[in-house]
């Protein structure tokens, strides 16, 4: 399909405009991040309810919520422009004709830039949508991470007690963190003119097969708390109901908060899961 | 594939916060709407190469482009937000299976809103993509339209010598303009993991079916320019691309431009053109 | 002072780059301006408390707060751009040493431009900070207007059973309002240094000395509801102790909100009040 | 004057709201500065004619021309939030009643926050204005900093061949760095209704007395090229002829940019300089 490839690195298709000349890894590869993540354990149900119905896919081990932030500069593909991200990431395992796949699952991830989101959307299949997402704010002992639209805040996270992981601390979260193959989306577009069909509808996993690990400048751990905050339709008229459902979780318990600071990472492949 | 139907109704589609609940019509009437529109006769051949090959597409009649911008407020979807268009359209007629259609072709729509980018890209099949789109400014006898991203101006239009159009003058615009079928784009979207095969990869047209007539309050009419400015990849890295093709159209003359306030219409029916 | 009036329309004096070519009113003229105003019946104690004392200032009549938001564009010292206020103003009458002005005192007025805000403050003594002011929206038969800051939203106005006022009913407002010689300010600039001497304590006033009138489109009444909500110092680091006084003042009766819909207004001359 | 003093806590002071409970050092402690600093030789005359006249002040040695881009977070007075900076320095010579002071004159500031802006010009007397400052961008080798308003560039310096300063360099560096006893500005505040008055017009240095001392984390250079560019008043109607002046500079020579990465630095206290 050379000619349609030729078409669309000519118009509308605003993440290709420098496809083909670098690669996936260095056109990701971001520098000056910070990620301020926090996990928290809640009702079974409530996130199983959060999967896609009919496609394998169920929670796996304790249901344990992760919400990560993220602030990004430096992307190659951006000419050096950044984005800052916020993923909710559910635990899950994927029972697929190549077997078993444990994973992250992405209900929702926010970002405040529309071409990684279109890129997000279209090329890997993640269920990104817009928010305002301030860098996170260090104040005396305590960071704060928000989310907010139209002047609305529906996120919060507030990370206190802060202090460096030890490497052997370090060492000790690395041996007890699970084995992840990498974040499972569901790619769900549909066909214009025609509501109940789909132009696009499957499971995709992005890995990190051809990454480049980042450079970790400095790892923090801190006493954290986390909250979704309800909005009316007036207030959040494109993801109430969104915010509702994380509202609604029940946190059984908030895990310390992990505030790494690194560079030099990036994306690696992404393909459908079957 | 109504489960499917509650799960997109769940999460990530953020256009779908509402649907079923409002006809499409009352969700995208705009109240607020100035729009600022100029056509120029330009070189057939550049804009040829505009269309999508193999789609049955050609340009129909004189090689007009028409440069338009929008600014609208009070959307229904939006909770009574607004946002801002800039449309490129050409001219063109699709020989299709059941017969000729004319209609206009957008290349490119740029809007300043993500909601309604990821709306009209995976809805509608429309080409949009981000700029900032300040509202015209009107500054003595000039009225200007200007686009921009990340601080670098890549589109510029100016109206001057500004006046009424006459309840005649109008009809005989009217009378004038050709039959025209709705707004004709390309959906292209690829498969992930798979850069030369395709989720969507076929024609769409939004008509005015079901559209729900604008009330004009002022038609004026000025003499115009306009043009688009290349930038560097740095400067434009999504879209160094497109705006270097439409800055290299040739101008051959710019005809009258003009400047409408309105409200109360809506979108009519988009389905895929065969 | 030549020398000096030279210098300041080099460097730093971004209000006067233009000063001198152009007559006050023809600068300061709007177009397309949205202007929401209501006002309530609060505790005569708590706004005296806001007028700074010795200044030969008391409060006029009922204690009757009016609060407005102003949605304008098209400013000739802006080039055509537009910005949006929302103004608080207190019923006030001034015995001076030319005898009684009744007016409106300022204690607070946002602006969501920095450059109109410095020229408020230096040129005219007005109170002016920072907020995000987005337009006014319009949704079914409510108008809402709001003010944020860094996603905190402190204030909202909503307006319902909206309804054109008669040209009797306009003429009523009119009679029944009482003289106004313009809006109060308190100019208090700290010396450099210094933390208990200024460069400027005065009162200043701005007349319609020299104002165009406006031409207005349309004149809406409507039943309004109006809140101020308190939040922390981490929300509004800069503004919590404004935020609080308005948001304690106790609410006794709202009166009909006013939307109009104008153009061609300007300001008069502003001049100390003594 | 505690009765004013209780006053400007209350309303309007936005910069403020926290006097008095917490030293100024730490309200302006920064956490995550990224400065770039690019200086070149111009011609004397000038930058001459870019000092306030009658005040004392001459160039003082060769005519080096600074321009900084300062990228600061976390800022206390702030709770948290950051702003960024672009200060042009000149260096100069006060002779004043009490002696030579040698330092830099600050022609004009730009910050992308108006509260800084606000506390910049009426409590420090710096001639600050504001500007669109989106964080350096880091791509392969090069670093560039830019300066936009309202979607027009009217700053840009480049930075490539970057590598990190030897402590040797750094040294070396120091010992041949003039001495410099602050930051010299013209506090220049108009009478209002007076235009030909002023209510402030003197001279403000901003010390490092009292300063806290930054921990730096990296300190790079490289070969650099700056340039203002200038714009037409329909494109910086405020500040036209501040970027025309700045563009005009002859470029005799460019030295070598240095990018430092910083944090914990705090302002010192600012006096008249007489």
């Amino acid at each position: 399909m050379p000619t349609n490839y030729e078409l669309i690195k000519s118009f509308a298709q605003p993440y290709l405009s420098n496809a083909g000349n670098t690669p996936l890894a260095d056109n990701t590869t971001a520098s000056d991040v910070t990620s301020v993540s926090v996990s928290f354990l809640t009702n079974q149900k409530q996130i199983e309810a959060m999967l896609p119905p009919s496609r394998n896919l169920s929670i796996d081990g304790p249901p344990v919520v992760t919400v990560s932030t993220v602030y990004q500069g430096g992307l190659q593909w951006l000419a050096g422009y950044g984005y800052n991200l916020m993923l909710v990431i559910l635990p899950v395992v994927h029972n697929g004709k190549n077997g078993k796949t444990i994973g992250g699952f992405l209900p929702v991830v926010w970002e405040n830039m529309t071409e990684p989101i279109l890129m997000g959307r279209e090329l890997l299949g993640w269920p990104k949508i817009y928010a305002d997402l301030p860098p996170a704010r260090k104040l005396n002992d305590t960071w704060q991470t928000i989310a907010t639209w139209h002047g609305f805040q529906f996120a919060e996270i507030n990370v206190k007690n802060i202090h460096a992981l030890t490497p052997a601390e370090l060492q000790e979260r690395e041996k007890s963190s699970k084995p992840n193959a990498g974040l499972i989306s569901h790619k769900f577009i549909l066909k214009t003119g025609a509501i109940l069909e789909t132009d696009a509808d499957y499971l995709t996993i992005s890995t990190n097969e051809g990454a480049k690990a980042a450079t970790y400048r400095e790892v923090l751990a801190g006493k954290a708390d986390i909250r979704f905050i309800k909005g009316t339709w007036e207030q959040l008229p494109t993801m109430v109901h969104i915010v509702e459902k994380l509202a609604d979780l029940e946190i059984k318990e908030v895990y310390d908060a992990t505030i790494a600071t690194y560079s030099g990472g990036s994306m690696g492949a992404t393909i459908i899961l079957e």
